[in-house]
């Protein structure tokens, strides 16, 4: 029979993502399940196809009109091996993801680094469309990118390309990351960076929203972007320091890469103009005229269907008839 | 008869270097002329074509032999158009010197950024044989950068890719730089960076060798470099700012991008073990675990001829037969 469909799997820490598309590219179904972090290298792989075959059934599609599986996943992959080297979100090393994968489901899987399909898939079907350059930046718990050149995973020569989280942008003072390295970028400008320079500056100043926020709980990346927006001034320079430092090493990459696109995910993105407008003041300033010309910094537009979406698309483009 | 030679060509503000290379890649002659740098845009394409016809003479190389000639330009150029949009140095605008220089040759002539180039000759006969990404940064007056992905010269969506001089390195309190931006790497990290800190730097120490030298003339790069080998401690104050902003933007860069290989060429480079050791120690400070395995910084091997190595590759590349 025909292959008619694709599957996109999308592996986060808490839950998993699954859609299935046409190969025209139409979404057809789309759901999720928890994901078990408890013996996860066994339990994977068996409860995805469980899963999945479950969804087949309800849309009466069959086993074998599935052309193949796309997989993302947060770490680090080599994705012409089928592997996960390793991923502390879901506590594997060296797993060989997609042979597992595809005894279970019975087609074939290929597999990616979650952010690198988030970027494909904002590319095929978001903000990205009709563009070849672009990368694309999750602002979440921390700061990461997937990066297209030519239309295609630019995944670097050892597969760890991307880690635009990591760039120093504070060389004297910077706060320590966990990458072991001070003054990176996610220690200023993911949701985890802006809680803490929130907290920091609300001690500053007792008179702010974010002070009595915080009184009550934890303070949060969403309490700043929202304080800002209802006027609160230490709310604002937190922002604006935010959006500096990412401006500056968004402008920097653009400068050596001169990508058309430097497209915002993940979390964070959900504060709109409030987030893109600072960011792109900062980017102008930093970015040279003749490459700012080409490149423009602008919002994902798939939210989280951005990984499932690449995932489709990584499939059809490893066994799609057409590419 | 078959073609057996290509010709590089580089164009410089001062010379233009050439080299004629067999289809084996070995070099057959090499020399250079002074660049007529009035009407240049009319005398380009006659006096280079003149000096070619003479050396072929010489070498008993007829016109009908060679296969293509590769052009690199100090500017903003675009390839696939055989097109200079923009050269300082030489003083051209809209200028297209493929069509034109084919029209004196006798030959197909391609053209690309000197820096392109110049990062493709080290790739095909230099520092970066055996490898597929490199970035070369040339450290002259200015800073530059040519990079290749895959093997293949990565120009950018618009072209002008590879602006690492351009990358803010102080945010804070940085120098003006021609671009007119401030604290870019270039006002830091290049010849005339250099010079700069060391004029600044003398003042604060009279006793150093740097302030005796600057007493009896301007100051050089190269006066620094030696001044620290000689163990003056101010020029190597000075060498160990200049490495730890250029570490910074390697880094940063090699965190996106990770390349096998960032070369360094350009006039400071002759500085040799004195630049790149504190390179390399910023460098890996900076760079993040996963990427410094695969990512090193080391010296051009090709000094003056990577350009001309790079027009050959070039010409090779675009119209061998088996490329």
């Amino acid at each position: 029979m025909d292959k008619q469909y694709v599957l996109g799997i999308d592996v986060g820490g808490t839950s998993t993502k699954m859609a299935i598309f046409s190969l025209a590219g139409e979404m057809v179904a789309k759901w999720a399940i928890s994901t078990n972090r408890t013996n996860t290298s066994l339990n994977l792989p068996v409860d995805i196809s469980i899963s999945v075959k479950k969804t087949l059934e309800e849309y009466a599609i069959k086993n074998s009109q599935m052309l193949a599986a796309g997989v993302g996943i947060p770490g680090f992959v080599l994705a012409d091996q089928g592997m996960v080297i390793s991923s502390v979100n879901l506590g594997l090393e060296n797993y060989l993801i997609a042979p597992l994968l595809e005894k279970e489901l019975g087609f074939p899987v290929c597999v990616d680094n979650d952010a690198n399909l988030a970027a494909a898939g904002e590319k095929w079907k978001g903000a990205g469309r009709h563009v070849s350059d672009l990368i694309f930046i999750t602002l979440g718990t921390g700061v990461g990118s997937g990066i297209l050149l030519n239309g295609e995973i630019f995944r670097g020569a050892g597969h760890a390309a991307g880690e635009i989280g990591h760039v120093t942008v504070l060389p004297q003072g910077g706060s320590p990351c966990k990458c072991g390295k001070y003054g990176c970028l996610e220690t200023i400008s993911s949701a985890t960076g802006i809680a803490r320079l929130a907290k920091e500056n609300a001690l500053l100043n007792k008179n702010s929203k974010l002070y009595d926020l915080m009184r009550q709980r934890e303070l949060t990346a969403e309490d700043v972007f929202r304080s800002m927006d209802e006027g609160d001034n230490e709310a604002r320079v937190v922002v604006e320091k935010a959006m500096k430092y990412l401006g500056i090493a968004l402008a920097n990459t653009a400068n050596v890469l001169q990508p058309q696109y430097l497209i915002i995910g993940g979390g964070l993105a959900a504060a709109g103009n409030s987030l893109i407008r600072p960011l792109e003041k900062h980017f102008n300033f930093h970015a040279l005229q003749r490459i700012k010309q080409v490149a423009k910094v602008k919002l994902a537009e798939l939210g989280n269907d951005a990984g499932v979406t690449g995932g489709a698309w990584l499939a059809l483009k490893q066994y799609g008839k057409h590419n």
